[in-house]
């Protein structure tokens, strides 16, 4: 049974600001909670409609039914669980190897495509501009299905870093160096633009070489890839024969 | 001003079954509507708060306010436009170059994004078994951002098709040909399989060469990608040096 305290609490979690107040945020299914659980995320209490996670002491598992589930989850049909978990402090930039950087990254559901993008791809380091979707998020965290665990993700003043950073910066345009006819390091930090504006116009005067994915298809009809296609792509072709 | 019948037609065009008994779907939003005029698309009706579409005739023209358009949106933020498009006859597959087919993909937004990336790299022909998510689902149309208007999309018994063509036929697994290493002709059939359980038995066993995207992150963790993510590495694969 779940306290009206309670519901409130883990509803308001759904407001980044709220999160940031309580230091907390939450995951949904099994999947996603086993992968945060194995991994270096701090649980705070565990909900469940189920009798499983018996590697959880009771003390921090809380059994629920399924009306009190439908009251904190954001699904449109419930998983059997939700988890409430501490937001770790941000650990130091890795400031070596391939690093992916979203300047104004707004879509959750991109977001979390392009964690698990990175997590494939072997790239440990994903670095989001302040103005970017908050990666405790719901929707985030959902479509990141565990990838959250294992990259390490910084929100920062990208301009900032960018001005300063003794690494190769590639950014990802219109126009630019076809990318299948570029030699592409394995060190360097590749930024990726806004849905709707691509990179912003302060990030883009820093950026020294300017990539593109070449289109195949009819000329000046086909919008431009949807930025976690585009990532797809893009690691891809940095790591195919690394 | 939209009659009841009006909004009963057009809010039951959001299911399937309605769409085929009364061969109509429809599109929101000024883009997307845009392009389906521009193309074969014959429009039966165009609804919308503002006074542009000055192409259109006035007899397919309504106008209405935003109380109106609200009742015919599925967006939680309605656009200024809603149009109703015929669903053209299918036409004959192009049996010839490279052929995209999808195996009981079943998100809409999947589905939307594959389009999107068969017509940036130029794949004129989409071939989806039959139960695929249908591609005059709102949410697809949606998704698409026109690319509906430019690719070639059959529904039809993929296993039959498969075990007939003759082109080669590549599936694309989680274990098989590292497709970084493999010489990718600018001919055949490539399958995906679905969302949670890839591509269905009946039709692996008659794919004959299988591909697989090798993985950079740690091993046994990541998740497979997801199916549009891969299909963008897939096709970006095949024509990265046609």
């Amino acid at each position: 049974m779940l306290s009206k305290n309670q519901i409130k609490l883990i509803t308001s979690l759904q407001q980044k600001k709220q999160r940031n107040i309580h230091r907390l945020f939450f995951a949904e299914g099994i999947k996603v909670i086993q992968e945060l659980l194995e991994s270096k995320f701090e649980l705070e209490h565990l909900f469940t409609t189920q009798n499983d996670f018996q590697e959880v002491s009771t003390d921090k598992k809380v059994h629920i039914d399924e009306g009190d589930l439908k009251k904190i989850s954001v699904l449109s049909t419930p998983n059997s669980c939700l988890a409430v978990f501490k937001i770790p402090n941000e650990k130091k930039i890795q400031d070596s190897g391939l690093i992916l950087a979203l300047d104004a990254v707004r879509d959750p559901g991109n977001l979390g495509t392009i964690l698990r993008l990175c997590d494939w791809f072997g790239i440990n380091q994903l670095i989001c501009s302040k103005d970017a979707v908050d990666i405790y998020n719901p929707k985030v965290v959902q479509a990141t299905m565990g990838s959250i665990a294992r990259v390490n993700v910084n929100y920062i003043d990208l301009e900032s870093l960018i001005s300063q950073t003794p690494l190769p910066v590639f950014g990802t345009f219109m126009e630019g160096d076809n990318i299948y006819k570029t030699d592409l390091p394995q060190e360097g930090i590749i930024v990726l633009g806004n849905e709707a504006n691509g990179i912003s116009p302060e990030i883009e005067k820093l950026i020294k070489q300017r990539l593109t994915i070449p289109r195949f298809g009819p000329i000046q009809k086909t919008e431009s890839l949807n930025v976690a296609t585009a990532t797809a792509v893009i690691l891809s072709e940095f790591r195919r024969l690394s």
